[in-house]
């Protein structure tokens, strides 16, 4: 089989794929998938861009920032006065203490987070998405984060495209926001992003209508609502399931049946010099992976470069 | 523009459709609209096929008869009882109520039809819907309930994947049950069944796990639901919205915007010889389609064969 996984390095990872995608792909092999079952699901955040940070809270620092010059008494509260006040060890230090179970600033951070853009509607929350992406850069990798998608994933992506899968986007982060940049970076149309949604609510005018973002956390699709969400959006299970994180699991579990073979694969960090080296939020899902045998993708050991 | 309506009358409603079609598909026209965003969606009940009675209804009914068989105790409770005796007086007392105002027996019936599947797994409840549709029929228009499609519309749904569309299915009705048959009546495959569901839950087990049924609504796509869930599952606002009911008349609005052009398309039941003839629960979609210039489109004049 033709491959065009050029920037990966021949290895394990590569083999593991390459020997998946020929068995469901090859009519008169037992493992054969008809095209139309083909399915592919991706988590987004550190999965196929960087999650140190994450993408999408660059977005709502933003947000924020404009919100208290909107408003000044929103410059005394947090999590806006971290916002304005450029405060990134607030967050760290709130973040360090979720994963050590301390949940206090937790409450907080979600107030910010769900009002960050209630009341917009969905076309001006994309509009803008379109002007953070248009600017907006990586402060450690010094790129913009519209390129900060893993070259890889994204050759991996054209690769199953080739051989007649269908790929999605299930990710812990926001539908509406992944799918203003998903085209761009990784040419998975708005229709095959599944993701985090706040309630949305229709505001009849005349003849037409909008739908306004509210206060409300929807769905935070991570864990076990992965599974859930992809079936609501696909009805099938996926036959390739690709992750980084402990949250990745049950949709990792879900693509595996007694009926054909699964391919999971499990993006490992371990790359300081070209990206982050961490597993932080991945114990548990690395130690399935070796005790089941998904495949670990090594950043540092499997990828011949990481960015385009 | 050729055209392949052929079971569409030459009238109003059949200029309406290519006279729009025509216009987003001709580049230099100024209504053109991008093949990508070409999106149809589609009601089921009343809309594609026929409603009276509901065909989700006859398979709940099935199943409330082979639960009571298995629990005798069942026998002497509603919604089981009615089942096992074929009362459908009982069925329908309770309908006209609820158009009444009065909503009595909507608890019973409610529990009745989110127990009916709890604890099945997806892949076991999509057996128990396509063993269904082998055999069940319309007692009235006796007819196997896969054929109950209206072949004008399957008929439009071709005609305008012709055209560069893509249609979706938006249904009050059970979305892992129409997705069962939405590939042979209508060549709508899965993905693009979006519909009412109940919670699944993820159970672990081993390397894999299954999504369980649970007796507890999750979206009750109807109303103002149908534009948020439509918008949750493709990210796009519809060019055209095809329905029947009041509760298809924020879909229908939500396909209007001053961007561009949009077409409106409400089935009116008006052909008591080949279907049914009755507006209960159009009244205010049929109002609203005489104040805006929504299409209506007469089952009677508008359409030379009903069903195929």
């Amino acid at each position: 089989m033709s491959t065009q996984l050029s920037s990966w390095i021949d290895g394990a990872a590569k083999r593991a794929i390459v020997d998946f995608v020929t068995r469901v792909t090859t009519p008169d092999n037992p493992a054969f998938v008809p095209a139309a079952d083909r399915i592919a699901v991706f988590d987004n955040d550190g999965t196929l861009w960087c999650e140190q940070p994450v993408i999408q809270i660059a977005h709502i620092l933003e947000r924020w920032d404009e919100m208290a010059k909107q408003d000044p008494s929103l410059r005394d509260q947090q999590p806006w006065k971290a916002a304005v006040e450029k405060d990134m060890t607030w967050f760290r230090t709130a973040i360090t203490k979720h994963y050590g179970g301390d949940e206090s600033d937790m409450p907080t951070i979600a107030k910010g987070v769900l009002s960050a853009f209630a009341g917009l509607t969905t076309d001006d929350f994309a509009k803008s998405v379109a002007a953070f992406f248009r600017t907006a850069s990586h402060p450690g990798l010094k790129r913009l984060y519209r390129d900060c998608g893993y070259a890889p994933m994204v050759e991996l992506l054209r690769f199953l495209e080739v051989h007649g899968f269908t790929n999605y986007i299930v990710s812990g982060g926001g539908r509406d926001f992944i799918r203003q940049i998903a085209g761009e970076i990784y040419g998975i149309p708005q229709e095959r992003v599944v993701g985090t949604s706040t309630v949305l609510a229709f505001r009849e005018q005349g003849d037409g209508g909008d739908l306004m973002m509210q206060a409300k956390l929807d769905v935070f699709d991570d864990g076990a609502a992965k599974p859930a969400r992809l079936w609501s959006r696909i009805g099938k299970r996926p036959i390739l399931a690709a992750g980084n994180s402990n949250g990745d699991i049950p949709m990792l579990q879900f693509a595996n049946t007694s009926q054909r073979p699964a391919l999971r694969l499990l993006v490992l960090h371990d790359d300081a010099a070209r990206e982050f080296d961490y597993v932080s939020g991945a114990e548990k899902s690395l130690a399935l992976a070796k005790q089941y045998g998904w495949t670990v993708v090594s950043m540092k050991n499997d990828w011949k470069t990481v960015f385009a």
